[in-house]
């Protein structure tokens, strides 16, 4: 079968390679539709970063770089291994794509994304979404019902989103400023309003404001250039500030920022990845007891997340903006989110097209 | 009566001034003993910082420069105001030192540390526990029993460690790093030993070190230059690392530290003043979903605080390192605490010695 496998930076090749084998436990999946994340790009141009380089298999998978690629997926199963009795051949399913020792439990309660040596199918080994096919365990799969599967494959981000919402301890009511109205930050905002929070979006880019103000995720979207977005937000709440702060920028001066508009006790959750140690306004989170809170991945959050999508409460069809076949997955995704990264939300590649 | 007060940067001089007044609602209290804080030293070093320069009147006390200083203190109740018939006359108390608009709402449930303008009876105006006399609002005096005033004068900075503690979340059978062994440091230490916690304190300071092992208030006093804090610490727990951590030294490489020592999903609170925006490790709080807090002063602690000392699990007694009248308190504390900052914990003045 055909997949893209990481070589090594800016050497992203689609091979032919084995199809996987069905193993007790596992489900075999045909994929539909695969996004391209931001930490994908990042592997590409910086890496590797998540992915084990050559000579340092990865302690769980014991696989190293080539790595087939693609975490962000959907599909349709076409197999169940031994012992699996509560999936049905044919359902529509999306992947929480994690490898996590098999004695880590999962499920409510457990806090299974911080165990030791996790990491992503599709960027630690195990496969990967930019495939044909996969095959992973049981635990990972998630039926989405009668979703339709190129928006089924942005359940992953969203539900990056909805743990970052959960980390929050934001309620119905609260208000929350997003810092970043990039992928990560569009659809924690989508979390955000279906949970009945106002939303405030701080960003620069004019074709991310409009997407922004397009997918209805925010109740006003602030130009940093155009106002002080923390002095407008305590405009907006009486003189209080927001409850709670979203970080998906990877900016100091947005960090700035969300330190600036929360409220005194205020929380601010950081779902962005940092490549260096910002320097963090510490003076202000002491005086105003400001809680900065880490969020990885997710943990419990897929289940929640697809009902979000199959009530209504959130569209994804706005947030996909191209459709790509896996032979373009170079110069239509990475080169595209390159060139033209604001203009994008997600690209979807599909690993059966020719 | 006389007062200790601040003129401006190195300039603290002990003068005449009026005695204040009773007014309804009031406490008049005869100081006992009054501490010198880490954060005076700052204000006679590079200050004014809380204190309201001259041409900038603090909008609730309307004072500013010259500024009567002192906010760890204790005393014996001498008159009551009308309306305060809940306090005798002869009553030995402490003062929870705040400076808080008249509407704000104090007591549980309230948040009344992070209310606008507030600040610090003794830095932003209302008398101070270095004057002979001192009148405060009702609402701010805690009774102390049969502690010895001495002792209770450093019930003020035990209930900073106190509001940090309950900050924490932590609860008896953790495990905490304390970064610092400092005054905050080792009384923050105090009151985890006295809630059963287990303490592990970080400190370069031989004088500090021997501090920390002579007050009893840590499992182990640990090194930086001998051993890895946070290897040792995860050594000393199993592989697990501690639930939390406590950064009260204001230095970066402290809280990296305590970033790599805590447990994954562990919380950090920080209980130092930052003069400036350190880096931070970011990256590390994210991977581990670290929840770094910042806390200030205390709400609601003094009660528990003082319950603490009078039932025995916390001795204030080995933390008096001096003595001395109001007269010495530049050549014998501030310079002292210049001099040999290591070698004292608190300093205690005595106003109405001569």
């Amino acid at each position: 079968m055909r997949a893209a496998r990481y070589h090594g930076q800016r050497d992203i090749r689609i091979e032919d390679v084995p199809e996987p084998e069905l193993r007790p436990g596992t489900v075999a999946i045909d994929v539909a539709w695969c996004g391209i994340c931001g930490s994908d790009l990042h592997e590409y141009l910086e890496g590797p970063i998540f992915i084990p380089p050559q000579g340092s298999p990865h302690p769980i998978s014991g696989e190293e770089i080539p790595i087939v690629m693609g975490h962000e997926f959907s599909g349709t199963v076409t197999a169940l291994g031994e012992g699996v009795d509560d999936l049905e051949v044919g359902q529509g399913v999306v992947v929480e794509p994690y490898i996590i020792r098999d004695d880590v439990e999962v499920g409510p309660g457990h806090e299974y994304q911080l165990s030791p040596d996790m990491n992503f199918i599709g960027l630690g080994g195990g496969g990967g979404g930019l495939s044909e096919k996969i095959v992973v365990q049981r635990r990972w799969v998630h039926p989405v019902g009668d979703l339709p599967l190129d928006q089924a494959a942005l359940v992953e981000p969203l539900s990056v989103g909805h743990h970052a919402f959960v980390r929050s301890g934001a309620k119905t009511g609260d208000v929350a400023v997003v810092g970043g109205a990039g992928p990560i930050g569009l659809l924690t905002s989508a979390v955000l309003k279906a949970y009945g929070l106002t939303v405030y979006i701080s960003e620069l880019s004019a074709a991310r404001k409009q997407m922004a103000r397009d997918t209805g995720v925010a109740d006003g979207v602030l130009d940093p250039r155009e106002v002080d977005v923390a002095e407008k937000v305590r405009e907006l709440t009486g003189g209080r500030g927001a409850d709670v702060g979203f970080e998906c920028s990877s900016v100091p001066v947005v960090l700035d920022m969300l330190m600036d508009a929360v409220r005194p006790g205020g929380v601010i959750v950081n779902v962005s990845i940092w490549g260096h140690k910002p320097e963090v306004d510490m003076p202000t989170l002491v005086l105003k007891e400001i809680d900065l809170r880490g969020t990885i991945g997710y943990a419990n959050d897929h289940a929640a997340t697809i009902a979000l999508v199959q009530e209504g409460k959130i569209d994804l069809e706005p947030f996909i903006t191209a459709r790509i076949p896996l032979d373009d997955l170079v110069p239509e995704g990475f080169d595209q989110l390159i060139e033209n990264n604001e203009e994008h939300v997600k690209i979807l590649v599909d690993p059966n097209a020719r």
